[in-house]
């Protein structure tokens, strides 16, 4: 399944083909109107920790949901939704070391297992393009540039690190609204943390994103910095739990419900 | 020390007042300006079912902070703040049984309590006052009258129940104006869950409020309904964890932010 087929589906059959493993790409401008969301699965030992981490970082990390402990089912987010096959690619980290990456995790489920779906700035993408604001990764499509910054998170228990941020190139005259029309989402990230000079944030090289994809700038475009929902995967991977299994960055959990 | 002098003191001095156990009354109308929160302390092995049961029902339990493991010191809400001494008067639940109220918890801390915060309505009753909303049992120093309803919660692991609310009489030219400025305090229960009819919503007799005083009514007011801090203490209490340290019901954390 072709990305530019999937991208004419509705949400349902988009998310049937990505189940099936038919579809294991990034999921920028799919199912376009449906809210996305960053995956985080830990073991309940970890689950409390973590959750605090996300109440104290709520840009980085904004909740969606939190399952049942041992259930891999999110009725409220889609009744069908098994997060154990509904994403296009997880990586599973053992110890803190991507061990593997597999488009499902039926055989590694655990009963302790606790699912965490966070926010994903896909979901004001969509608004910005309605505003005729162009989004660079979306027309080539690639995935998002995300950069490792010096900004720090505030730490709960084992978890801590910097916040990890989104790009995307803006000419001058669109970023007002791209922070206006942003800013109406905080369960996406709201309002950018940074605009222009990379280096303020401690990005050395812009053309050499930590994750996705390198992003092509045209004249007279400026960088702008979301905050990014691999902030707590970064902050997972750091704290070395036994086991954690997230999505692969820009390969989304689609939802039913709107953004 | 009375009600009225607490009134006409800053927040740090009020807090002095309380801390060395010479107040230990209600704090609606104190330090206005003041966020003040509902406070629930509970055990790390409880913590997180509790806080998943924030995170599902925020209207009734809209976190302000999570302390560390621990920790008696809330350092964000204010530099000074511990909240073994910092609250008029606490209620102390073991296995789901009231077992005593007191003015501070220095002897009953434990290295592993977690201190959880939740928004109050008092947050949006100053924004009613200033727009010239009476507020009757500010107006009558009572505490608020608060109601069990047959609204249910989402529960989380241990904790489940009811929604419990709190009651202002209004005017009906006061309600549009009420429901819009509370709406805006989305750490402060947010608008109202119910105006009018007390039965739609369980609740037999609105002079016998659950917690809280009997409230007076004038001629052509209306009951109008927020969802309220005591949720969650009436959660954990159904729960019966081993022990639970709470607020008594009117009697708030007065914090250094503004509401």
């Amino acid at each position: 399944m072709q990305y530019e087929q999937l991208k004419t589906l509705e949400t349902k059959q988009a998310r049937q083909h990505i189940r099936a493993s038919e579809y294991t790409g990034h999921t920028a401008g799919i199912a376009k109107s449906n809210l996305q969301g960053n995956v985080v699965i830990l073991p309940l030992k970890y689950a409390f920790d973590f959750l605090r981490y996300c109440q104290r970082n709520p840009q980085s990390c904004p909740l969606i949901t939190v399952s049942d402990t041992g259930n891999p089912n999110l009725s409220e987010l889609g009744v069908d939704i098994d997060i154990r096959t509904d994403v296009p690619e997880y990586c599973v980290y053992k110890n803190g070391h991507l061990i593997n990456t597999t488009t499902d995790i039926l055989s590694l489920w655990q009963t302790d297992f606790v699912t965490f779906v966070i926010g994903c700035s896909f979901s004001f993408e969509q608004e910005l393009l309605n505003h005729n604001i162009p989004i660079r990764h979306i027309e080539n499509n690639k995935v998002v540039s995300m950069y490792l910054t010096n900004i720090n998170t505030r730490p709960s228990g084992i978890f801590s690190g910097s916040m990890v941020v989104s790009m995307r190139p803006m000419k001058l005259e669109h970023i007002a609204s791209a922070c206006i029309i942003s800013a109406k989402y905080s369960k996406a990230h709201g309002s950018p943390v940074h605009i222009g000079d990379p280096s303020i944030i401690g990005i050395r090289d812009i053309n050499q994103p930590n994750w996705g994809d390198k992003t092509q700038f045209k004249a007279s475009e400026v960088p702008v910095f979301w905050a990014c929902g691999v902030t707590p995967q970064n902050a997972v991977k750091a704290a070395c739990p036994a086991i954690c299994i997230t999505h692969s960055p820009g390969k989304m959990l689609i939802t039913d419900l709107l953004a």
